[in-house]
Formats: structure tokens, C-alpha cells, sequence
């Protein structure tokens, strides 16, 4: 695991901590973390983020997006684990003096992303600085205790995804005007999987939501679960039509939409071929149609249907990449171009 | 409950999302949020809290008291509420490129301060900014249901400490060099009351930690109880030896030690005169000995035994102090020093 520069981050500021006897995940190894609470059956899932980058860079600048984002990013680790939400605690850190509009928008974000998640703001903690930022925490419950985890899959599993891919990326480019023509509006507001998830649940060998992009979030499926990845699906039905666009006025092809590292917070998954069909017809009476992108092999390594059919693609390269460019979209985006040309080749 | 500008806040941001109905608490009724969760008998405690201000303003240096920190200022409203400790989730927005020296203290700290409070770390977030901060979000559980509120307490009442207070206020004089001679060592380092908060569950009408400070502290639980507080223990018995001495080398009087807003994490807690007797004796068998320091009265408002005897203190102007000093420490002890004046006359 420890090709990958975030991964090896967490080694190390976690790597300090003991496992608790009551955590039923390993490190990485589910989207929340999952807690039996002691002296009881209860299994609970708990999980924190927050949108601290997102401000600094400038990607999030609409405070309505901000407050709804914190709320989502967090829901979507409950959806990756099947939980039913509870509540989220919030941590606003806000400027001194903080312009009033900014704050009234925020919270309408907040609300608005709760009142989508079933999720109740339950308490939480204000700050002032220079920089502001705002975290969640939030609460699910297992009502049957078997969890979704990261963990799972074995070849022959049939991969999906829960909707098409990419809106994450595109939403980045747009925001940094990186499109030629900037005219396609990206209608960026995710909505954490939370139903679907719960149908997981009982169907799924392993689950992870996309919000570091698609291609790193199949990275750290297969790498937990010490398989690859075929991936079948072409691109004009892996990657949303808006995204497709964007990336065209961009002059980048449609794969590098799922390369990260802002996502769409959709859910990738695998199901046995044994419950497949049971999967999909469950699905459809829910009025939900999972998009079927591949299967889980043998042979360790991503490999997607690209320009000269099924094609190696270096994902671990992929994933380190923006990190390797300093944060900086223009020097990653002129990295995945190096990678693009590879794989014409 | 307007009177102060810390509530205001909480009603304005807090105000704009409904309770939900798994929570036993309102708005500003206990240290920690208590959660029943769905389709369970298990009643659990949540709370989040972050050292920022701290960091910004300097009065935190050191990593491993900022790590340290970040866990016992979660730990201690899980004391507050008498929840039996679970686990700790860390929210750490680190600098870019941060120092090795840094995060290898920070993390001693909050190591330490777990195995302190018997917290597991469950998780948590790391993010970079330009500017440090260190969050935490802390899970317990109340295994007979029946948690700790700030509410409950009635006229006769007797008032405790769970030991001499001030050590938070003298912590922030010697950091900022504000005592003149500077000779004296502050050892800030404040363990959460866990195993008394255990106790005070069975004994206690009401329970508040002073992670502001004695005096705010007194004045929430008066505001939220409908009731005013007799402090007829001198203040050589209340105020801590150490604090006492700083206070004398900043030329400034001891009772200013309990004004706030940094605090010690003790707990300050009523007790019924029916079982005062029980509940000492409880706590002599378990080696605590705390610190009785007055009583519940009919009477609205805080008298404290001062210069000429029983003195009325207005709490509500004490705990405005800072913030309307625009958090400066020059201008706020000016403003303490003017009420002095007024209690000495």
C-alpha cells in the first residue's frame, strides 16, 4: 500500500494510535469507522471530514456549496458503509467579524444537505481565524449489524458503479476556467447514496464512495482486496455527457475525468455473479439502475477499455499525481496529458 | 439568556436547524450531546470541540499541549455529562511541507491524553492550510441511560468544585507574560474529570465543566436553572495556590483567576442537601475530595465572599469581558481591574 503518497500519510499519523477492540474496520479498510459500543449489540458508524482545501484553493467559493458539502462528504461515507444516518455534529471555523451573508448561505447549505440525508444537526463547535473551514462528524446506526466494507470482492465479482462518473472533475475544471469555452454550467451538488447503500448492505462484497475521484477509489479497492480491475465499460457510458463536454473544451479526453482528486461522491462497487441478478432486479423495484462497468480478476493491475481496446492503466501513477504536482491543476492536468499520450501509443 | 454573546451566537447558528428527536438535550443544557439511538435502549454522548484559537493567538506552542489539548477539552464535556468513554475521532488541518518535530509531539499529546481518558483513537481527517488547527469529536456511552445535565439544580442545593480552580486563567498570564516576575512554572496540563463525572451521575443535580473558567461557568448554570449562586468559600480555599501567586505577580486580585475564558477543565456541580452526605462519602472511598463552595439560592445572581463579605458579582459583564476587549489581554485585565475597583468600594 505504500506506492501511495496518502496512504502513507495516514501510516504515519495513525500508525501512532493502537486499534480499538471495539473497531471492527481496520485502517482504510471502510469509508466510516465502524464501533460496537461496549455493552451492547449496537454497531454504529461514525465517520469526520472536512472542507478546508477546497476553501483555501478556491474550488468551493459559493457558501451555499460549502455548508452543503460538508454535510455530503460525510453522509457519503455512511452511504459507503450502509449506515442508516442519525446526526452530524458540525465544527464552523469562520472569520472574525464574518460577513453575515456568508454565514445565512452556509447554514441554508448545512440545512439543505440534511434535510436530503435525513440527517439532524445534533450540536457542534464555532471558531474564528483567518481561514476558515468547516468539518461535520457524522452518526449512522447498522440496525443488523453486517456493515459494507472496503473488504470483500473476489474475482468474478461483477463492478459497478451508481451512477456515471466525472461530474467531480468537470466541476474542477469549470471552477478554475480550465474549459476553452466556459459555457457548460456544472450543476455540481452531489447527493450522498444513502438508499442505495442500504441495499448494499445485503448485496454488496465491497463498497467505496468516489470522492477522491473513480480511478483512485478503484486503486484502493483492489489494492485492499489484492485483485485487479476490468474495466469494460466504454467511456461515453462510464463518464457523465457534462463531463465529456467539459473535458472536450478542455482538450483532455474523456478517461481523465475519473483520475481525481475531486470527486463526485458516488458509490463503486462489486457483487457476487451468484446475487447479480437478484442485485439488479432489487435495484430496479427501488427505482434505482446501477451502471455495470466490469469485473474483479486474477491479474492485480487496472485495466479499462481505452483507444486500443483494454488497455494497463497505471492507477497508483494516476493517484499520486496531483500530490507530485504540488496542487497545482495546470501541472497535473499537463501530467495526465503525458499519461494520455502512453496509452495512445 | 441573551445577556451574552457567546449564547447569542449559538442561538443565531444553532437556531437555524430544528432539534431531533433522538436527543434528550436542548440547546446549551449539557456539556456533551445526548443521543438515543433509533431503535435502541443505548443512550450515547457525542461532543466536539477544537483548539484554534488557542493556536492563532498563540497561548498554545507547544505541540504536544495542542495535541494534549485537542483530546481533554472532548474528553472533559464527556466527564461533565458522566459518560463512560468510548472513542476520539481527530480532525488535524496541518501547514503544508509541516515540521516531522511538530506532528511527532502533537501525536505524543493526543497519544497520551487517550490513554489518560481511556480514548481510543477511531479515526479522523487530516487536511493542510496556512493556518494550523486540531479538532476532536469524542463517543461515550451512558450505560443506565440516566446521563448528567447542566439542569436540574433547586434553591438549598449545595454547590461544589471538583478541585481549587484558576490554573487556566494564570496558564494564559504566564504564557503571555503578563505576571511581572515571571519565575513561576505554570504546569497546564488538565485531565478530564472522567471517573468523578461517573460518580457525580449518581449524586448530581446539575454538572458543567469551566473550559471557560469558573465564574461563566457559574453564570450559565444559574441562567439555565433559574436560580443564583451563594460562593461563601474564601477565595485562598477556591483559588488554586499557584494561580493565587501569579495573579499577585500580575498585581492583580485572586478572584480574577475564575473570570475566564480560559479555563481548567474541573467541574463545578450541585448536589441535594438529602444526599450531600452519601455522595462525600462516595467520593472519600474513591480518594476525591471535593471542594465544597456554597449553595443554590432563590435569589438570582452570583454573591461571592469578597472584600466586604458577601459581594454581588456580575457574571454576565465578567463573561462579556473578552470578547467585547476584542480578545486583547491588556485591555481585558484593565476591564477586570475596573470591577475590582467596584467590588473593593
Amino acid at each position: 500500500m505504500n506506492a501511495i503518497i496518502e496512504n502513507q500519510l495516514i501510516d504515519k499519523l495513525a500508525g501512532a494510535f493502537p486499534r480499538s477492540p471495539n473497531q471492527l474496520n481496520g485502517l482504510r479498510e471502510s469509508d466510516a469507522e465502524l464501533i460496537r459500543l461496549p455493552g451492547t449489540d449496537t454497531l454504529i458508524a461514525l465517520t469526520t471530514d472536512g472542507v478546508v482545501e477546497e476553501i483555501e484553493a478556491g474550488l468551493y467559493d459559493d457558501p451555499y456549496l460549502i455548508g452543503w458539502m460538508a454535510v455530503m462528504v460525510n453522509a457519503s461515507d455512511l452511504a459507503a458503509v450502509g449506515a442508516e444516518p442519525v446526526g452530524i455534529l458540525l465544527n464552523e471555523t469562520l472569520k472574525p467579524d464574518e460577513d453575515e451573508d456568508f454565514v445565512t448561505r452556509l447554514q441554508e447549505g448545512i440545512r439543505d444537505a440534511c434535510t436530503a440525508c435525513n440527517l439532524e444537526v445534533l450540536g457542534g463547535d464555532t471558531n474564528f481565524s483567518s481561514q476558515r473551514q468547516i468539518a461535520g462528524t457524522a452518526l449512522g446506526t447498522i440496525p443488523d449489524g453486517k456493515p459494507l466494507t472496503r473488504l470483500g470482492c473476489t474475482p468474478g465479482d461483477r463492478l459497478f458503479a451508481s451512477s456515471r462518473l466525472g461530474i467531480g472533475s468537470a466541476f474542477a475544471l469549470s471552477q478554475f476556467r480550465m474549459d476553452r469555452h466556459g459555457e457548460t454550467k456544472v450543476d455540481y451538488r452531489p447527493s450522498a447514496r444513502l438508499s442505495e447503500g442500504q441495499l448494499l448492505r445485503r448485496f454488496a462484497s465491497c463498497c467505496m464512495d468516489t470522492s477522491d475521484g473513480a480511478i483512485p477509489t478503484l486503486d484502493e479497492l483492489m489494492r485492499l482486496n489484492g485483485v485487479g480491475f476490468q474495466i469494460d465499460s466504454p467511456m461515453r457510458d462510464l463518464v457523465h455527457p457534462t463531463a465529456i463536454q467539459i473535458a472536450a473544451g478542455a482538450s483532455l479526453p474523456a478517461w481523465t475525468m475519473l483520475a481525481g482528486p475531486h470527486g463526485e461522491f458516488e458509490l463503486l462497487f462489486a457483487i457476487s455473479q451468484d446475487c447479480a441478478a437478484e442485485f439488479e432486479e432489487s435495484a430496479r423495484l427501488s427505482g434505482w439502475k446501477p451502471l455495470p462497468i466490469g469485473l474483479v480478476t486474477d491479474e492485480p493491475g487496472l485495466r479499462m477499455e481505452l483507444y486500443n481496446g483494454l488497455s494497463s492503466v497505471d492507477s497508483s501513477r494516476i493517484r499520486n499525481l496531483f500530490t507530485q504536482s504540488g496542487g497545482d491543476p495546470e501541472s497535473y492536468i499537463a501530467g495526465l496529458l503525458r499519461l494520455d499520450a502512453l496509452l495512445r501509443a
